[in-house]
């Protein structure tokens, strides 16, 4: 039987994640190798009108999330759920393929999204992890951890299909991916490069590492640069410099 | 009147982008500050089964998204948007704050999500730029899609209350976000840093700055390095090395 992953996103706004219905994910979630479940913060708000924010001390233009309703929140989730609690923060690690696979090996996590404004500060003792999806602001923390889920659960097995799963390679490798075509052989008069037509396997291989190699090096050469070439790769290099 | 950036999404998964109808995206749908458009890129195929992939020329595991629906689709699109197409790609240049303050003064972008596969090469002569969100691997550009858009948009005047928008600060400033308090001033025996409670502003001021510099020089040494310090700044970080 395949591995179970089990998701407990804590958010206010739950409604978001209806984007897991669909797709690979939604899929994976059908076939019972992910299971994604969502917690409205608002629900735990002890407060009589279910606030859930409040001024900052010290002053400043935002609102701040109040500690009472994310802590009791997360305590009501690891009554059913032994995973690190993993924040959706912009003064976290930044997401990466080497992160999504570590994580995908695990059973259980619970995640949490903030919203607009910070949390407060103590909210950050009931936190394993912080984790950036990039440098850029976002509305909301859901809005990192729907591509963060994505990445995670592709990478459990018997979430993609065959058919699905080539583009890994790319980061495996390290490079990006080559030209891909499809038919038909001839589209608004470009025809398909000859060598994917010979049907000469080593020919193929070696366009496409070429290929791969120079898309590389001219969209994102910080990636060579953290590279081990074989010789074959230095020697592409070289005849196209 | 506030200006309006109008996005037209090309798809294969209209129903994903449903969670732009919430919170602050969905307000700014609303206000008429943001228009987003899906197109099912499916509709444009002209196959008889409406088939949008195809195996790939030179083989491997992977399917291609065949060229002529996607084509078809921007053809359409370009006739009632005037403005430059966006592909989520993994070869694209990363994503950040920059781009998405850039792109908030177009007014129209029309953005391809391409979907498991890659797209047929023939197809990027109708595209103008290629943007990726991080080094990891999607199951569709959706997912890209949806955190680039909420970036790009919250940055459009009008779109955030003053109450949502400090945390612009923070890469503005390059640095990552002090520690936020807020009520109660006690939570679970921890009490509220006393200079928050001051109302000294210059010490609040002071304060922050120190925080920012030391929780940046512990996550994210790499943004401290690519600053400008103030005298201050230097200061703070002679203290506490």
């Amino acid at each position: 039987m395949e591995r179970k992953l089990k998701i407990d996103i804590l958010t206010l706004f739950p409604e978001m994640f209806d984007v897991f219905n669909y797709s690979i994910i939604g899929r994976a979630r059908e076939n019972n190798i992910v299971e994604i479940n969502t917690y409205n913060i608002r629900d735990y708000s002890l407060d009589k009108h279910k606030k859930t924010d409040d001024y900052p001390y010290g002053g400043g233009a935002g609102m701040v999330m109040t500690p009472q309703p994310i802590v009791d929140c997360i305590k009501k989730v690891k009554q059913s759920n032994k995973g690190k609690v993993i924040f959706m923060g912009p003064k976290g690690k930044r997401f990466d393929q080497n992160m999504a696979k570590n994580i995908s090996k695990e059973n259980e996590i619970i995640i949490l999204c903030g919203h607009y404004e910070g949390i407060d500060e103590r909210v950050y003792k009931y936190i394993d992890e912080e984790i950036s999806l990039g440098d850029f602001v976002l509305t909301g923390g859901e809005m990192a951890c729907i591509p963060i889920v994505d990445s995670i659960c592709r990478m459990l097995p018997g979430v993609l299909k065959t058919s699905e799963s080539y583009t890994d390679e790319s980061f495996y490798s390290g490079l990006l991916e080559y030209p891909q075509y499809t038919r038909p052989e001839v589209f608004e008069g470009e025809v398909v490069p000859e060598v994917l037509l010979s049907g000469h396997h080593e020919n193929i291989r070696k366009w496409r590492r070429k290929e791969s190699i120079l898309i590389t090096l001219k969209n994102r050469k910080d990636l060579l640069d953290n590279m081990v070439l074989s010789e074959e790769d230095k020697k592409i290099l070289k005849e196209n410099k």
